[in-house]
């Protein structure tokens, strides 16, 4: 495309175009930024005052039962799961994602006896990081941590102490993307099993966990999803590690018999196993909104339309912001690229302020990247092309070159 | 009191009377289970619709900043610290009770080199004991747990292997309460540490961790701090713990510098280190709407209120359900009461499920037991008496032996 005439007929021509009137976003704005915080579902807002006045106000205690609290989890769980590629009993909604994969390491180290290494890479998104860090300090069992500095190393790190791999499949900074199939048919080969963290995958690239022989996976659902700020994660496993899963973070949603108050713990059949604590029903709750929007799309469409999206927007930026510092560092293959993309500017921080300020919402992440989300569902083809336009604009006027601009956020 | 007419005029002269009018109850409700799910703040459908239609709707990924999304765990524990009796910067707003404890626990063992028993009781509310399970059998290191079968074991249990004590202050079935001070001096008098699950007590009667001598305590915002469904649970640690304070699920949110995207994990300064994941912010923000109430409330009118409707509810049943087997397992003793008061009828089940059918909701635990939750900020002295008239009939007329009052719902 290289008229904005082109992309506005892209737009008109497009099957998933008609999903966005589903979507409440801020007039003025182009959001870029739902690899971060997805949109708001229009029927968030009905969905929230629904469980605040009528379940909480008025059924008080009994929307435990008549509002199906207790099996939100699980049924939340069953209409994610066609968007992982796995059946419907074997996902749950619930806890965040760094507890959730607390949880499966736990359950993937127990069954490994012997195996003392954990490989991960340098570059994964860092509570992963943190979380395998905190169990093995914990545990004080010998564990290590190997870290790979990109994906070609991955099969030297496979050596047969290693337990368990764990890695994102769409990489938080540059948008980079695992082949699932390749790295866990690698695994397995040396008895390793493999976690996937799908945070930025989930929603937004087409998944198959059960036919690429995935072990477990946990993820977000408040980015490509759109359940809200915050909103619970989700965890999957195998159903062939299903009956051997055993998690120390054994609360009472996940007893055999939870209303029994037995003083042993004994965990449920099934999913219900993953669960822990009472969750935010309010927050969890509206992740439904999310995914009765996505349920309504194709995800090979999606995928179709995000490199779609993706392609165009480097190529824009390439023609149009050529005379300024700006290094691609997505993956441009197609098969390596998940559904955002991200550059270096050595003014990275600024740049981003000063496109925010002008309604182009994209993020920044250190060291000096800028960060977009193409997100198919309720970005078109015209928005890409209009904040390649801000974007050039920033950088031909030096609009960011303004001190409120490099003044650091307590978030950024 | 020996007359409606007399509750009603102790009704009238409650100084805590007018903050019922901020609540919203259902018409035709004695709601007497604050104690399991806390009743709405009418400012909860404004704060709700607040966080989802403008932070996230309009403002979206900017609310980290603007709307203060990234303080609010901490800025709610200020406002929750009063209430317990501590200072603004010691206690967080944040994931599950049951995750909370896991985290205390294991800070707690960690200073506790060579001593290997855990302390708690067989009535603790079952979720207590199957964390600790949890913990004990992910660890493997020796671990024994030694439960209690009442208040007056605890002087025998506390050997010089004891490592830490767990106890409920409130037990959420009896509703006995234990003398926090003298069990924290106890327990630190054979070097015991003692984790207090705040859960029943909360908002509930007075609190003075830091006086008392607590060393580390958990507990839930959406019972008597009506905080909303499955809303975050709190976590404060003694001061002088807070630096040697380490937890296991260190995640992005307990970093020292959580944006800066270190691989490696260095725990934040302070309270934050007690945090994990991302929080569910819809149902972290309603929190405020109860703590907001409970702020304009002395503690001690609370008690003193809690006291008189328990006493009054005590004598109303024993004087019009004499004929009946209510068999009362909450002390008489005001010093060991929390505040709720429970009965055991050997068709407890049924009894609950007929009242409820009349508009008065109670809950039921098992075995037996018939559990009211009185709470001061919302139930009235005429609330009791009409309760009790009801209660009353039900179990004269027989009204709960029917079959559909005996089918188990999927929660009770």
């Amino acid at each position: 495309m290289h008229t904005r005439d082109e992309c506005v007929a892209a737009d008109r021509a497009d099957v998933l175009a008609p999903l966005k009137q589903q979507f409440e976003l801020p007039p003025g704005v182009l959001y870029l930024d739902g690899n971060s915080l997805g949109a708001k579902p229009r029927a968030a807002d009905a969905c929230a005052a629904a469980v605040v006045a009528q379940q909480w106000g008025q059924d008080l205690i009994r929307s435990w039962n008549t509002a199906g609290w207790f099996d939100l989890p699980v049924r939340l769980g069953a209409k994610l799961a066609p968007l992982l590629g796995v059946a419907g009993q074997e996902v749950v909604v619930t806890d965040s994602t760094s507890l959730n994969l607390f949880k499966v390491l736990a359950a993937a180290l127990r069954t490994q006896a012997g195996r003392k290494v954990i490989v991960s890479e340098r570059d994964n998104f860092p509570t992963d990081l943190y979380m395998i860090e905190g169990m093995m300090d914990f545990l004080d069992q010998g564990y290590a941590l190997r870290l790979i500095d990109d994906q070609l190393s991955l099969a030297d790190a496979l050596t047969d102490d290693v337990a368990v791999v764990v890695l994102s499949h769409v990489n938080y900074r540059s948008g980079a993307m695992y082949d699932m199939a390749a790295v866990s048919a690698q695994a397995h080969a040396c008895g390793a099993l493999v976690i996937w963290d799908l945070a930025h995958a989930a929603g937004a690239v087409p998944l198959a966990l059960s036919a690429d022989g995935a072990d477990f996976a946990v993820g977000c659902t408040y980015k490509y999803l759109n359940g809200g700020p915050g909103a619970p994660a989700f965890l999957w496993v195998a159903p062939r590690h299903q009956n051997t899963f055993w998690q120390p973070l054994s609360g009472w949603w996940s007893h055999k018999r939870p209303f029994a108050m037995l003083d042993r713990y004994e965990p449920a059949e099934g999913v219900r196993r993953y669960l822990c604590g009472t969750q935010p029903i309010t927050s969890l709750a509206l992740v439904e909104c999310g995914l009765d929007i996505a349920a309504q799309a194709d995800m090979a469409d999606v995928r179709r339309k995000s490199l779609a999206l993706s392609d165009l927007f480097i190529a824009l930026v390439r023609q149009r912001c050529a005379d300024h510092p700006l290094a691609l560092i997505t993956p441009e293959a197609h098969a390596r690229r998940g559904s955002h993309v991200s550059f270096r500017h050595p003014e990275g921080y600024a740049v981003i302020q000063a496109l925010i300020a002008r309604g182009v919402i994209g993020d920044y992440r250190e060291p000096e990247v800028l960060r977009f989300g193409l997100t198919p569902l309720y970005v078109g083809y015209a928005d890409v092309w209009d904040a390649v336009e801000v974007l050039r604009d920033v950088l031909d006027t030096r609009a960011w070159d303004q001190p409120q601009f490099r003044q650091r956020a307590a978030v950024t």
